[in-house]
């Protein structure tokens, strides 16, 4: 499913088929936690912006409105009228990061909702059992998300047993691939290598997870409290032992020159939350670095919000316009600014394709990285 | 500018010309505060639901970002990017009805802003000031605006007080258009007819504010307190003393029942925040009256908003799937939901017209006054 098409170094131009059609990588995942993006964004902005991938989060579709409720409504394509593929996370580190007084048995981890504190059990088959109501085009699997810096101990124990999570998963989603009633029989499983920051423990479990022969392998945990230079030396001692013929998928990550290094390593998809949450905060990602809208020079400023952008804000409207629904608590600000956003990112990765399409990635890479540390 | 098309017992279909266009109508005015719709609504939005004309805030736009900054953008239609038609009000309406402390006097109004306290004068001058600053092709006359019921004596004084205050606005306005760097040297000032629930003082003062010959002529202080039929028995009164080649502007109302049948009371032009206010609470709009999407038996419904409707939310979501935006508290239902209440409130407007059009206005109206009664 996966196909080289193109090397340059360790970075990869390829493309991955799926049932919800053909994904150009590497590629950014824009993300719709609740089956929405962040912002007044919906499936058919999604378009305009060019994303290729939604990415949604199976512990809030879980508890609200339930998975339950999107299986009898066609599934999750259906429900937000979105054709492209879905990829859902497989609610772990949701579990892990927002919910109250858990506790991890070999089972699963019980837990309190973020909600209304009801109390949950979440194990390998009932991520499974959610992913394949949602009827997402690839589910991720069930696994334990660590802080990082964490003891070398506490880590081994956690990723021998989130392989065994691992492997019941894939029972479990084979199982339900087969059911007579799942939305998307062909819904896919991909891996997620664990072992914190200790190289040894990454290894080893990612030649461990390779065995299960899945479709694509993430690298999760990292982007949770640790140096980008340690993300990166993860990521280098990792990435040999990932399958060539895969997908490799960066969990979590990152800014515009987080991207680049983890491309220039080897890594072909991406997601984060950091194209809302930054124009939540009017800070705008721009080929000159990032521009806080919030600054005062901005106030009779007529230039859009960056030169020669093609997205729906920038086509129609000023920095200085943009800047006063800000200060004025309208939601079309948050809204024009995830737009850009979502765009830059998804305009990004089209570079990144061509210059490797070209053989320029490198040059590209190092005049990028150099750009976007500046400040407009 | 004004041409009376076609009669249909009172009800009048016509079209206005104005410098950013000509205006079919009766029309409803689609209302963006702040130089913004309420829900994520941009200019480029409203195009698509069919707004004829925006209607912006004079006191919202003065306090925040502030009418000098908008001139300097080159007027509120190049800051908002919006080429057709601008109504703005005088900011005598939320002066009275949001400020704090404020003092009328001969001159004008002395009160606090809402937002910060600071103390601000506002006099039939400063209004047009401010709205030839924004450069809107309507501007409306400052006026004072009671609650009713208010006693016989008080409106008495204070609607004479008010066409005192129109000479100055028509003088200041014809300054101000005078004068080599107006950002629109064409706007257009319309008269506000006052007069509480009292016929006699409404038909007298409309008498002495058509002498000035303006342009257009608003009914104002209604909606603020009496009954429907109070509304209706005071336009019936004003109605037969207002120029007939001119429009006519029922500020502020209503919902589409109250519009039916202010349109066959003689009224061209109306507007109301209703279709946002609505839709930040779930209710919609529709041919068999108001849905409220809260309501549990929804949730997994899989039909449009309103069935046959061709907004941009019917056209692509569920009952179900927008539910479940309000459910999550997720941006996007407020959006869906206002583009589909503003569509709405287009779309009848276009009916209208059509049915007067075609003579048909009566029966029209009758059968839809029934089923907007109704609930879904």
């Amino acid at each position: 499913m996966y196909t080289l098409l193109k090397q340059e170094g360790k970075a990869r131009r390829g493309q991955f088929e799926t049932v919800h059609g053909t994904v150009q990588t590497p590629v950014f995942m824009n993300v719709g936690t609740s089956a929405a993006i962040k912002g007044a964004v919906s499936s058919l902005d999604l378009k305009e912006v060019g994303c290729q991938v939604e990415l949604s989060n199976t512990y809030h579709l879980h508890i609200r409105p339930g998975d339950d409720l999107i299986k009898d409504m066609g599934g999750l394509h259906r429900f937000m009228n979105w054709d492209r593929p879905i990829l859902t996370d497989s609610g772990g580190f949701q579990v892990f990061s927002l919910s109250k007084l858990r506790k991890i048995t070999e089972e699963g981890v019980h837990f309190q909702s973020h909600v209304d504190g009801k109390r949950i059990f979440m194990g390998p088959e009932e991520s499974m059992q959610i992913q394949s109501n949602l009827g997402s085009t690839i589910a991720m699997a069930f696994d334990e998300c660590i802080e990082n810096p964490a003891p070398y101990k506490y880590v081994k124990d956690s990723c021998e047993r989130t392989y065994r999570w691992l492997e019941r998963c894939k029972k479990e989603m084979d199982r339900l691939n087969s059911l007579p009633d799942t939305v998307n029989p062909h819904q896919m499983l991909w891996g997620i290598n664990q072992g914190g920051t200790y190289e040894d423990l990454r290894i080893w479990h990612m030649n461990e997870i390779k065995k299960l022969d899945l479709p694509g392998y993430a690298i999760g945990g990292l982007a949770v409290g640790e140096s980008a230079e340690e993300m990166y030396r993860i990521i280098d001692a990792v990435e040999p032992h990932m399958p060539k013929d895969k997908p490799r998928y960066l969990m979590g990550v990152g800014t515009p020159i987080n991207i680049l290094e983890a491309v220039d390593r080897g890594i072909d998809f991406f997601d984060c939350v950091i194209t809302s949450r930054n124009a939540r905060h009017a800070n705008l990602f721009t080929d000159k670095g990032v521009l806080n809208l919030n600054n005062n020079k901005f106030a009779r400023d007529d230039k859009p919000l960056m030169e020669g952008c093609t997205c729906p804000a920038c086509k129609n409207y000023s920095r200085s316009y943009i800047r006063h629904l800000f200060k004025a608590k309208e939601m079309l600000g948050m809204r024009l600014c995830v737009l850009h956003n979502l765009h830059f990112y998804n305009d990004l990765m089209q570079q990144i394709r061509d210059n490797l399409d070209n053989g320029t990635f490198k040059e590209f890479k190092e005049e990028k990285v150099k750009a976007f540390s500046g400040r407009v």
